[in-house]
């Protein structure tokens, strides 16, 4: 990635190659967007944060939309993560589905990240696309996708969210008081559902 | 409520009793909370958009946590004509809940009370708690309520939520494009077996 090119392009000098600094900037604005959300946190305290020159943010990422979505596609496996358990077996698909995902937000380290998509998808609309694309091209890449396959999905993965939402952002008591095993019970079992397709009845 | 009361307690001579005045901040509140955000719309801008001073905006409400409170509370009937619909039928409750939930969001007029409302939650920590405290207690209100039916509407509430995000924040195809009443037909046999407590199986 270094070299000549590089060199050409950056006449400051600066290496293109110097991914210290181009992670340091990614770890900056995904902890500023977790914390001031996407229109709360500017191009210049990421800099700051990063402690780097502003024009060397835009120079790397040009704008702050496409900082988000490259901190998001670079950063996070998330997507790729939770969408990979629809490839095992079938028949536990919706419990691997809903254990994957909630794991997501009870973690720590990742927790950060799908909050500040929430509230960066929540006060920006251009953010809102761009998650949006991003998640929609990863499941429609699956195997064996089909239209009807990846509705049934969505219907999953927006229960989930709400799921998530309800329990890490509002706090509500009986979601957020279950454990999380016990949350995986109460939900897994739609979740199957939709994955087979079986949702819509028979059994009520 | 105007008169010698309200009189001594403004002694500007201003009334209390100034519905139209008070009807305009939230008016203006709703509005721009609904545009900006939680933490982006100022006491100050909405008491712009409203024709009124910022001082009589706090006189009438405190802080900004409180006029985002009262404009949840005294203007939208919206969590009390969602959970109406438990009221009615059992047999069909998980439908009537379904469209009346969705509607909401469907209809110019309260779509953006809603995402006033998801936005303020996910941006700002103290407007989540307001927002579940106002919803948890009107739900904890309805007749006949116990913790176990509690929880049973909170998961189809959060599904809901989930459902609404994808289809009108994140604008996700599969979702976006369905019309109402298909999407009725893909959510409302879950939301009714949240709501009977058969969601866990045996139908799987």
């Amino acid at each position: 990635m270094a070299g000549e090119t590089t060199a050409r392009r950056r006449p400051t000098g600066r290496r293109a190659g110097d991914s210290g600094t181009r992670d340091a900037i990614l770890d900056a604005a995904l902890a500023l967007f977790a914390e001031h959300g996407y229109d709360g946190a500017s191009l210049r305290a990421i800099a700051g944060a990063a402690g780097v020159d502003p024009a060397l943010v835009r120079h790397f990422f040009g704008d702050k939309e496409t900082l988000f979505a490259t901190a998001v596609a670079d950063r996070t496996t998330i997507p790729l993560q939770v969408l990979s358990q629809l490839g095992g077996d079938p028949s536990s698909a919706g419990r691997a589905l809903t254990t994957a995902y909630l794991r997501v937000w009870e973690d720590p380290g990742t927790r950060p990240v799908v909050l500040a998509l929430v509230r960066s998808a929540t006060a920006s609309p251009r953010a809102a696309e761009m998650l949006r694309d991003t998640l929609m091209s990863r499941a429609a890449d699956q195997p064996g996708m089909t239209p009807e396959r990846l509705r049934h999905i969505a219907l999953a993965a927006a229960h989930l969210f709400g799921v998530a939402v309800a329990r890490h952002v509002l706090k509500a008591r009986p979601i957020a008081d279950l454990t999380v095993e016990e949350l995986v019970d109460e939900v897994a079992p739609t979740i199957q559902r939709y994955l087979t397709g079986t949702h819509r009845g028979p059994d009520l």
